[in-house]
């Protein structure tokens, strides 16, 4: 396969080729946020394209703002159309912008020059529990290996409202949640640090098109719905949430924070990378039943940096969904829930067939059972202050590899309270 | 006590005397909407009002919007200045607007005559379970009587994220959710029209003060956050949500819709009636523990309307509450949670000791074995189609009455689905 290449270099092993384009929000220094487009280590800044004349979405400008929803807005076939046209502004062989020297001047930033925001007004946020491994996984820790799976996981995509206001872009370092856990000799709660800090390795996606109180989406038509995905790092203060979730679900243990990647990739660079779920036994209900492959086969991995030297601890991919994000999005919407553009879909911890393909320290370690050694000699149990957590993302395929970049965070002390006392 | 009055005549049954002065956002029949306040069976245009340089927030207009979150962001000192200044305006003995022909024919609706619409744009809900009757009434249907209360209910105010989008304004119909039921002797789930639709009686308080990420609020701030109260339906599928619920808590059981009062009821309003919340034993951690009485004395009331009898089938009292919403909003924030201006924060169900004085038809009838009759001489076990469920809220004492008028919804039937059988 001979793919269509840039004007603008992108080396082999990058995340953002032509084939990919994702939108994101940036910022140069010392000017507004615009929506901005990745191509090797450049961005594209689409509020200049706009304004010189070069690319419209809309009767309106789209692109001059501090996030993504205006753009989104416009539907799938606006999509479509700013994908092909960014496609042959950008390719070698197009001479408007490549030799428009003024032009490329004002349009063109080095991503390691300028400041990624959040890409999406988040107006809600919804956590998926999808991975049949994951949820295996903690009914095992938490219940009992022969009952680990509760019969209703199998016959709906299981998940739970998050917290929008807590979402925040990758970079943003974390403060250590404090809160109420119980000690195994205790008869009360103790005000503590969270103890049992994880990460859990997600993707996203986020709605592009709203829906009517009401009116729920048809599982043929969920796809319309959906502009694009983004990696999810779904931070948890397993102690926190052990002690609180029971009877309506976690809260605290995950409000604190909610870290995406800055690059939303579009479902049309990812249709490439296609593939069939699992199989799904029993068949579910004719409401969630699909007719075409719903997965996507995209690598992913999470590694850990510490002192300086990173620690790949996990490698998976998001082929192993058993639910897919149409079924997830139909069910959402099935008892008559509207959506809204913009909003974030969270998949659930991912989490593969081995040992080594955990989404979670949790299942990582077997709850701090079986410790990972990292790099430098150090254990891990759960996060320590001053780690950082890196996941990153991408498809490859016969030449072209299609990626998410990375979301990061890096956990901050614990704030100190008057009345404490450990 | 001898009250101010206004020049505007209020009835003495009325919720909204000179002392209330609730906002809203009203739209006047072929015009945009803007804030008002409700004065006897009035609304005062306080667009009109800050248009004719009579009223001034802040240095920009914010009541000609179509939300109340430009003002509530202004903060307390605010509130109670525009407050202050509402009161004298529409005092019996201040000429100011008394006799200002012209800017009273403009200023003045009927409330019959207006449109109410949601007073809040609302970026985050949440809802809390912190009535000790309801979550114990609960209990003894869903587990033990001896065991009707989770160890976690009694040590912190147990709460989850609620779907922000489908909250809707009183009097918006709400159409029968659908979805998967599991029947008591079927294998598998079915797909089905709710057949345990209930109301839950709530109220909700609105966030005022904005927080950063990873900062807590102090229990003794809390209430400077807190801009006022609405009453809440919190719409519950109890079926569906029996079935979804373990283990990450409601979802489609209760994202179908949420439906609030038009009127936001001050805290300013409501002081003459705080009054102290039930004793807490145990006594709370130290982040939780409160030096004043922060609990109000608000009588609540719920009423069935079929075939145009209305029959009332609950009285009860916010004073029963258990954990303060000074509390809820403490907590909510302490592992680091960000809130914003315009989140809605829901009581939970709430139940009073008495079998009248339950907030939800599941403990009402007892979930079906004790149902209820209606003066048209109907039975009901859960809502049908047609019902209109009203929930009415005021506080008096000495004669004064400062009440929250109404929040009320119609059941539509089920939509039909291709595949349904049932």
């Amino acid at each position: 396969m001979s793919l269509t290449q840039s004007f603008i270099a992108v080396a082999p092993d990058s995340d953002f080729p032509l084939q990919n384009l994702p939108y994101g929000v940036f910022q140069p220094q010392g000017a507004a946020a615009r929506v901005g487009v990745a191509i090797g280590e450049q961005v594209l800044d689409l509020a200049a394209l706009e304004a010189a004349g070069v690319l419209q979405a809309g009767s309106e400008p789209v692109f001059n703002q501090a996030s993504l929803n205006a753009f989104i807005a416009l539907g799938r076939p606006v999509w479509q159309q700013v994908r092909a046209r960014l496609q042959q502004l950008l390719s070698a062989d197009c001479a408007e912008l490549r030799d428009n020297a003024d032009l490329r001047a004002k349009a063109f930033y080095l991503q390691a020059d300028v400041a990624m925001l959040l890409p999406i007004e988040v107006p809600g946020y919804t956590d998926f529990y999808s991975s049949k491994e994951h949820a295996y996984n903690v009914g095992c820790m938490f219940r009992d290996p022969k009952n680990a799976l509760m019969q209703n996981w199998s016959e709906l995509p299981i998940g739970y409202n998050g917290r929008a206001s807590s979402v925040v872009v990758s970079g943003t370092d974390l403060v250590r949640p404090s809160g109420q856990i119980k000690l195994p000799n205790e008869e009360r709660p103790v005000f503590s640090a969270c103890r049992k800090l994880d990460f859990e390795l997600e993707t996203g996606f986020i709605v592009g098109k709203a829906t009517a109180l009401g009116e729920p989406i048809a599982i043929e038509e969920a796809e319309n719905h959906i502009f694009g995905m983004v990696l999810l790092n779904d931070w948890s203060a397993r102690d926190i949430q052990q002690w609180e979730y029971v009877p309506l679900g976690p809260f605290n243990s995950k409000t604190f924070g909610t870290s995406i990647s800055p690059w939303v990739v579009t479902l049309e660079a990812l249709e490439p990378f296609r593939c069939a779920s699992p199989v799904q036994e029993p068949q579910p209900l004719p409401y969630l039943r699909e007719n075409t492959p719903n997965n996507y086969d995209i690598k992913l991995q999470v590694a850990i940096a510490a002192d300086g030297s990173e620690t790949v601890i996990s490698n998976t991919n998001f082929k192993y969904m058993y639910w897919s994000m149409m079924q997830q999005l139909t069910h959402h919407t099935i008892a008559g829930c509207n959506v809204r553009v913009g909003d974030l879909m969270g998949s659930g911890t991912i989490s593969g067939p081995d040992k080594d393909s955990r989404g979670s320290l949790l299942e990582l370690t077997w709850n701090t059972t079986e410790p990972l050694t990292l790099v430098n000699g150090e254990q891990r149990g759960f996060l320590q202050d001053g780690d950082t957590l890196i996941m990153r993302g991408h498809c490859e395929q016969d030449g072209l590899r299609i990626g998410f970049g990375e979301v990061r965070g890096t956990v901050l002390p614990a704030k100190t309270f008057a009345w404490q006392q450990d």
